[in-house]
């Protein structure tokens, strides 16, 4: 079946997979004229919008409002945070014109929004009152990537949500960064892609923060993708843009700021790598745009039994996304299709199914089929529908568990990294004293994703895998996106 | 209490009542730092996502699906339609550079995106069994707007959704007017928000169609709001980019289309103006980011008891949008201020009434105050609730009704334009004909805003109010935004 829709074996050719399957099931079209800039197709956006209404509801339950700020930033803004323009000003997109004018002052599309937000910020902080202020947009970020583009890993236009934060002490905007993981938690957990929280290295932070926190997961073929980012950006944003406030004791403060950055593209495309097999894309049904399609067997001079079973059927699964498949061409067709496009469960009707009261439900994740009496189809759908998600989620977990290793030395470690995933080694130090050890594992085309979220301790008696000498941290290092 | 909040009077200065409420209440901010571009505040994203999400369903109902263009367009896309290109050359927003090259193609920024669907349209109908194709984007536009922006209604960056539509024959076209005529009539009603259909006059159409619809509100200084407009672009768009099917007789066709572009910063604009008063908003209660709001009236010593029963409403309140409003100020402040946001209903809870087992519920629309037994709370806020929309819905149609006037001459009808509102008059022709005598009207800063949308019949016997020659339709004239 799978040859019918054309498309690569992904243990074959991970690349040619994703990047077939992605436009077989309606995900993107990447014929857009603009390099880098795909369409969303109705498949796709549902995703998406399922995506960001699960961390919209994990923000607000924390107390985060939405807001939207404009696309275009004043040229004057970005310079304002010295490490942060470093860091930008190779990958904005310039709006110098407008009609027949130039423009007094150049604008830039956001790549992030910190210049945009905290000019602002600084007009509605000014006591310990107003903290802490938590923000959110969801919305499209530019960036021009000079790599190569990939669809939904990296574009110049992505969806993202980012949540800024202002708060009156350090300890508050600690635990912010905390409040920010429980909601990715609970958001991958039920998107079942598991992931590692790291402590970037110094060398790899967001330009502007003091802490950089990334969520990694692993995609089949062995590289992580970073899904989402938080900072805390301490008070040098703050400082930059004048956000000053008094505090308990009347004293004027800098305020402390967090952002929080998740990724939804990246984490829609890594739902798709994570769970797809060579038929397609493989849906947890918290996702699905449909959860259950249900398929017409005809025979003919029975078109009507089958018919009218199909529509009973369809109002008796109401609370489900369904889909009643009616189409004038083969089953066989519309099987492939719905396979290509992941929807969690089929129902196939045919004339024998009417007369015998029955239906027969398919899986998508594991191809098992089953018979059941028409009065017992709404508990085994449940059944099912929970058997999935459970199955997929422990599979998932599986598979990421077996892509961790550890390794001793430099040669152990580069065979480890040729199997794919995340290698532990011992590692001298993840500060400025570091980086010409990562530059080591750089020339091995891996990088030091960092050390485990909350794994402080410093090591004993080891030996850092890269120079030699006494090895701090424990660092991941992994071949990336 | 008006004075408080420093709010101009809105029949002293309709104006500066608007630029102040919608600061006030938390709409949005007009400090960001790039004219005609305002920060969504978290009040006016509720209402902006709220009607958004109405329209939405209103699409997914009739078959429209959500996609995502890029916002940036490759300048030769721009150019393909003659009409069009003219239209808006104007006034695109164009980015010329990324990073520190200089783009090979330069992008504008979409100012509506139909120079964006149809290359892709051209990919994606093939055959009559392709349509209809309906599609959808709830996205932001960019307008370089020269003359004074006005937050909400004339910005450079706005909110819309835009509809797409690609059918195999012009009637299907047409019903897909009607369609969107009536997706829009029901959005409306729910916002209480009185509106005409007008045809627009031949020099008066968006760039590249056939036939314009546009959706008109009467604001209460007497000056109409276009809120939406559809079209009808015939064959026209599909001749430029290339959009052919074989249709059911084998045959190549251009495809006939529609595009439907309801503005949703306008309709938050709209129904800010409608209902405001001189305490600030006035909000239907489908739209209103909080219905209730309980303030407790606390005295010394009886705080525990008053909070307990706040708490206690608030839970049995639960399906509305409940707000309790706890902080440690006076109650008089927090009335102005949820008044100022226009927070259908306010329950007030003094020490006793929660000993004599009551509450105080006040209306924002007429400020009367029921006290009513714990018992009766919900049935008499059920009451309340229906009633407030209704009277909303029943004055606004009211105001708007005695807004329509009409007049057979020149200066008749220059005196009703001074009292604001439509006014219907004869008029020649609203072909290519009728322009010079447009221009005259032009000339009392008013507006041929069409014939009534149906109204196709030609008059007999009367004569144009501007050129005293035979006048063939009906026109209603107003002052515009």
């Amino acid at each position: 079946m799978a040859e019918e829709l054309g498309i690569t074996s992904g243990k074959e050719n991970f690349t040619e997979w994703y990047s077939e399957v992605v436009s077989k099931a309606g995900i993107i079209d990447q014929r857009y004229p603009v390099k880098g800039f795909p369409v969303y197709m109705p498949w796709g956006m549902f995703m998406v919008r399922r995506v960001a209404g699960m961390l919209e509801k994990g923000l607000e339950g924390t107390g985060h409002q939405p807001v939207n700020f404009p696309v275009v930033i004043p040229a004057a803004s970005l310079s304002r945070e010295k490490e942060h323009v470093k860091g930008f000003e190779k990958e904005v997109f310039w709006i110098t014109h407008a009609g027949d004018n130039e423009l007094e002052e150049k604008l830039f599309l956001r790549p992030t929004s910190e210049t945009a937000f905290y000019p602002m910020f600084s007009l509605w902080v000014r006591s310990h009152n107003d903290m802490p202020l938590k923000l959110y947009q969801s919305v499209q970020v530019y960036r021009y990537e000079t790599k190569m583009t990939k669809p939904l890993m990296r574009g110049r236009e992505f969806f993202w949500i980012e949540a800024h934060t202002a708060q009156s002490t350090m300890e508050r905007a600690e635990s912010q960064i905390q409040e920010d993981m429980d909601i990715m938690k609970g958001v991958l957990s039920d998107l079942a892609v598991p992931f590692m929280l790291f402590e970037r290295p110094s060398w790899d932070r967001f330009p502007g923060a003091e802490v950089t926190y990334a969520y990694d997961t692993l995609l089949p073929d062995g590289r992580s993708l970073q899904i989402a980012t938080t900072h805390n950006l301490g008070q040098k944003f703050a400082k930059a843009f004048g956000i000053k406030f008094l505090n308990e004791k009347q004293e004027e403060e800098y305020a402390y700021q967090t952002c929080f950055g998740p990724g939804i593209s990246r984490m829609v495309s890594a739902l798709i790598c994570i769970h797809g097999d060579d038929k397609g894309l493989i849906l947890p049904p918290s996702v699905a745009p449909v959860q259950i399609v249900i398929v017409p067997i005809p025979l003919k001079g029975k078109e009507e039994e089958v018919e009218e079973k199909c529509m009973d059927i369809s109002r008796k699964l109401g609370k489900y996304r369904v889909k009643y498949d009616g189409r004038n061409c083969r089953p066989g067709f519309k099987f492939n299709e719905w396979e290509m496009k992941g929807v969690p469960l089929r129902i196939e009707i045919g004339p024998r199914d009417a007369e015998k009261k029955e239906v027969t439900i398919v899986r998508r994740d594991s191809g098992e089929k089953y018979v059941v009496p028409d009065d017992d189809m709404q508990a085994k759908i449940r059944e099912l529908t929970d058997d999935i998600f459970s199955r997929m989620k422990f599979g998932a977990e599986r598979k990421f568990l077996a892509f961790v290793s550890e390794a001793g030395s430099m040669k152990e470690m580069e065979a480890k990294l040729d199997d794919g995933g995340f290698v532990r080694v011992p590692f001298c130090s993840t500060g400025r004293e570091g980086e010409e050890c990562a530059a080591k594992i750089e020339g091995l085309h891996a990088k030091v994703r960092g050390t485990l979220f909350g794994r402080k301790e410093s090591l004993k008696g080891t030996e850092c895998v890269a120079c030699g000498g006494p090895a701090k941290h424990e660092v991941y290092v992994a071949k990336a996106y």
